[in-house]
């Protein structure tokens, strides 16, 4: 049975993937250490409906599926945790099976701190996305040289390391021709968050360690996921993923449902005209499971973009009323100063072929998902904050 | 009278950064943490002879001279040190005017982790390497955007981020053109070593920041530099830098010559084909004089490649075997196993005009240059210590 180890395991992301590899006969471990909601408590954004701790999470997987998805509560910038699970020494917080030291076939690295206004609300949270995020990624690329080199990682990346190039962007790599002379380099990346700068670092850091020591790493870009239910959560209704709705955790389609409910304008920054790409959750785990099925070769960097469509942010905010007023609500749309520095209209034209050649079958934002979406949230009407809604950080 | 900021002042390049302005008529303040002097302790490698602390040479400089280079002493990866350089708040271990507050005109950040096998001992110096490396770059960007936009930072790339692409390396960018449309990029860039891996990260940062907050930047992309005297030193011969000839902190030409004196045969990883620029640490103290005499322009990240002439691991050691028989010296050159990764024969051919562009005149490695190290060294001869030349730390 193959043992898949999910870094981050707790969060939007990776709590439906532990269950997806669950249910599918995978030996599933998760790591995580509460960055994120311990983010959520100390800058007061509240999610949209409590959600039990990973180790009760667990416990009502087992019980309702007879699966076991183990749990390590620890922060991986400490070498030692991270170390501990390729060398035999894992402690659990929660296990059926307390004694499986069993070395991962699969690692997938969602360990990071995910926010680009986090990353800018002072130098503080600044230097904390870089020291974790670096650090998490560099403690596994050490990990794997000691210990596993025929593990394959699965990182998540982003879309934005690219930036709004005025070219078009390509699957992670570019052959440049220069003064007659040719190289394949990583495509460049410039990128218009702080967090998102990270993420490129990221990279350099896995395609040195790549090359070094012939380890074998597939990065998907993504672009901004989107919705709440998977197959799995509806299982039990307290398996649902972490859901937020704040301008720093949480993202813009989910955001904007959320306040079309409650009323509250949608946030579109200046003209809305920044075009980005899309992808529902449970493509996420699509794509997740066919490069974990199809893993890179051993020194292979592969990367995948990994969007389904691109919308501006107008057009979603125009679609997000749409859908709202047929449900009933009063829609309103309000263009607010743009706090990050972006191109109001820049040339946007990236590829995202590979994912599909490999076999994931697109969900899109149509309005009858959007609709679905509707009536999750609006379940937890009551609990939407306001004032959490929009803070203005700025870049 | 210009303030001048030297972080990591007392280093081989800091403090005779610090002398060169000083001894020009700049205001000078020097900040380091001993973080070389104590690696080297730690990792029991020797200097070649024994150097005052920072506040000793401070004193020996302001009675030789009359001139006043003022003292911190602090790890600039915490960012109330950085800030307090900025704000008002600096303290000084040794300065004649411990009143003064005038924030920098000048920021000239050397303040890294220096070397590449250091950073590849293991993981604990890999995450020390990434850690102080991008803290302190990151809290002088937030201290410069939240105090200070209008300072010039000259920061000291390295050659090696570009790695031994097969095309010419530019300085810095490269205008790309892909299915009929363009744009300018910073050059591609892959590292072949943890270290220099930070410094790619180090000019995305900066690139980030010149974009976000107007910053003005130059960065220079550095070869491995020779040389121990300067102008300055010979006031009095306290005031030496810095020199280590070990495998970790000594750049190859220095080690050459001192293998070549105490008859340690010269190590030359495979055939020697490694071919890379480099330059004397008087044009150092020169190309940093000229960067910041034209200063770069509010958002701009201007990138100058600071070499003065390219040579084989093999040419140096041949040069150094030349130079070393004519004084005596019976000089053998040992091929051994490359503990590195890198390629034996490459393409290489980098530009480096700019700073010729702006004034510097270069020094080369002439024979009676060498020879002239030869004789510093020569006079420490005795504090040579073989074993710790060369220890083969793998990548």
């Amino acid at each position: 049975m193959q043992h898949i180890l999910i870094l981050g395991g707790d969060g939007y992301l990776g709590w439906p993937t532990a269950m997806y590899f669950s249910r599918r006969g995978y030996n599933v471990t998760v790591v995580d250490n509460y960055f994120r909601r311990n983010a959520c408590t100390e800058l007061d954004v509240g999610m949209l409906y409590p959600v039990p701790t990973l180790q009760e999470r667990a416990k009502i997987w087992h019980e309702k599926t007879g699966h076991e998805i183990k749990v390590v509560i620890g922060d991986l910038t400490d070498p030692e945790i991270m170390r501990s699970l390729f060398n035999g020494r894992v402690k659990y917080q929660w296990a059926v099976d307390h004694a499986f030291t069993g070395i991962p076939d699969t690692v997938m690295h969602y360990a990071e701190q995910p926010s680009a206004p986090y990353s800018l609300i002072n130098y503080k949270y600044a230097n904390i996305t870089i020291s974790n995020n670096l650090l998490v990624t560099n403690n596994l690329m050490f990990a794997l040289r000691d210990y596993n080199r025929d593990a394959h990682v699965v990182h998540i990346g982003t879309m934005g390391e690219y930036g709004t190039p005025n070219i078009d962007i390509e699957e992670g790599w570019l052959e440049i021709e220069h003064k007659g002379r040719k190289d394949r380099f990583l495509f460049p990346r410039q990128a218009s968050s702080l967090y998102h700068t990270t993420k490129i670092m990221d990279t350099d850091l896995m395609w040195f360690a790549v090359r070094m020591w012939n380890l074998k790493i597939t990065d998907l870009m993504q672009g901004p996921v989107y919705g709440i239910e998977t197959g799995e959560s509806e299982v039990d209704d307290r398996l649902k993923t972490i859901f937020n709705y704040d301008e720093i955790f949480g993202t813009v389609v989910n955001r904007f449902i959320t306040q079309a409910i409650v009323g509250y304008p949608l946030t579109v920054y200046g003209q809305g005209g920044q075009t980005r790409g899309y992808l529902n959750i449970k493509d996420t785990l699509q794509c997740v499971e066919k490069s974990v099925e199809t893993p890179a070769r051993p020194g292979e960097l592969r990367i995948f973009n990994q969007i389904m469509e691109t919308f501006s942010v107008m057009e979603l905010a125009e679609l997000t009323r749409k859908v709202g007023r047929k449900l009933g609500y009063e829609v309103q749309i309000k263009s607010i100063e743009n706090p990050r520095k972006e191109a109001e209209e820049h040339y946007y034209n990236p590829a995202y072929h590979g994912l599909l050649d490999i076999g994931v079958i697109p969900h899109y934002l149509t309005e009858e998902v959007m609709q679905g979406m509707f009536r999750v949230v609006e379940e937890y009407k009551d609990n939407i904050r306001n004032d959490v809604i929009f803070k203005g950080i700025k870049w």
